[in-house]
């Protein structure tokens, strides 16, 4: 095992800038030479679903779920000031200019640096969704022990 | 005093996802061995107050936010997608489907799991709530000392 | 360097109610005897922003935002039922009432008994604000490797 020190970042929201943010810290976390652990659940799961495709999911409730809450990185949308995409839009905008990376841009660098990235096996069951609804690169679905074993030895945890 | 090691949640919010995602890591974390605290504060109130009955208090701005604001494990609604309360029902749906158990279910399960409840004295004060608009079994007030206490000892703390 | 324990809070919000959260924990920390930092983040910097005077930025879509998101301690609203302001209204003379703080009384006592207030350089290059949106007796602006680096010698760090 690993004695770096450990950060474990549980992503729950899936709204852009909560992603964001708990994509900076995770990446800094790793040029800092921390052992990194991003844990997906519930609407932060959208972050990691691939952007193109449709998702699959049986029964009606299921399906209308997964439509409305369609996620992928390049979908998220702002908590504040959405104003029907255009707040969002104008975010990216500025982010661009200011060379801030995309949430795309930063889930590779991410795992290029070595971030693991787990989606929460309880949700993924209640919102009825398959392996393939996430996009490549991203670890193997794990429960609740999972999460907590990893904060235990973390010096940090956050619960974005 | 125990030698267990030590998980405080501090649940603010009052959204129904985010009260499953604290049981989830709440009885999660007892299964492990874990003493579990759960700081409950704010809109995180409305999670523990009793299902029944009305919730009194005194003076006009009191009586009409503890109206607005009833709360009660069966009373919580998801923070997106509530539509009328129409994705709440489908999300207790989907849950009692894939057997998770209710809000009041995992209250129950973690009280029998020693999981220890706290309401906090501060947001009792402001909001004008009285010992008697809580379920059986939650802990008695404390303020914030108590908290900070409890997770300068904690491996694990999170703000949910 | 200091020994005493560390409270490290991400302050990522705008929100009132979770301003006064943050606020009621990091002071009850300072009284405590801890060493705390406050890292506002994104939406969290209308915390700290002046009550007084326009907020300058550069380019259209930064005016515009600057102006929605105005900020000050004074201009915050509830989460929820904000009510166009008069639940927010409501809470702030409950408060009162109760002999809780505004935040802008907490920021002074957080200032008064050492509390540090750090801006994040990467939200406030985004966002196009200068060092002069902020009121006086806030810290220099820091990345997120400088939180990282309080988190990970704290005893207790919290994301709000």
């Amino acid at each position: 095992m690993s004695e770096n020190e450990k950060l474990t970042i549980v992503m729950f929201s899936g709204d852009m800038d909560k992603a964001i943010a708990g994509f900076i810290i995770a990446t800094t976390g790793a040029s800092m030479g921390m052992d990194v652990t991003m844990y997906f659940t519930f609407w932060g799961l959208n972050i990691i679903k691939r952007n193109e495709g449709k998702i699959k999911s049986h029964g009606i409730m299921r399906k209308m779920l997964n439509r409305m809450n369609r996620g992928g990185a390049k979908r998220l949308k702002l908590s504040k000031f959405n104003m029907l995409g255009m707040g969002t839009w104008m975010m990216k905008k500025l982010m661009k200019e200011t060379n801030t990376p995309s949430i795309d841009e930063f889930i590779k660098m991410a795992q290029d640096m070595g971030v693991k990235m787990v989606p929460c096996s309880t949700s993924i069951g209640v919102m009825g969704l398959s392996a393939d609804a996430f996009r490549e690169g991203v670890s193997s679905i794990a429960g609740a022990a999972f999460f907590l074993n990893e904060a235990r030895q973390s010096k940090v945890t956050l619960f974005i």
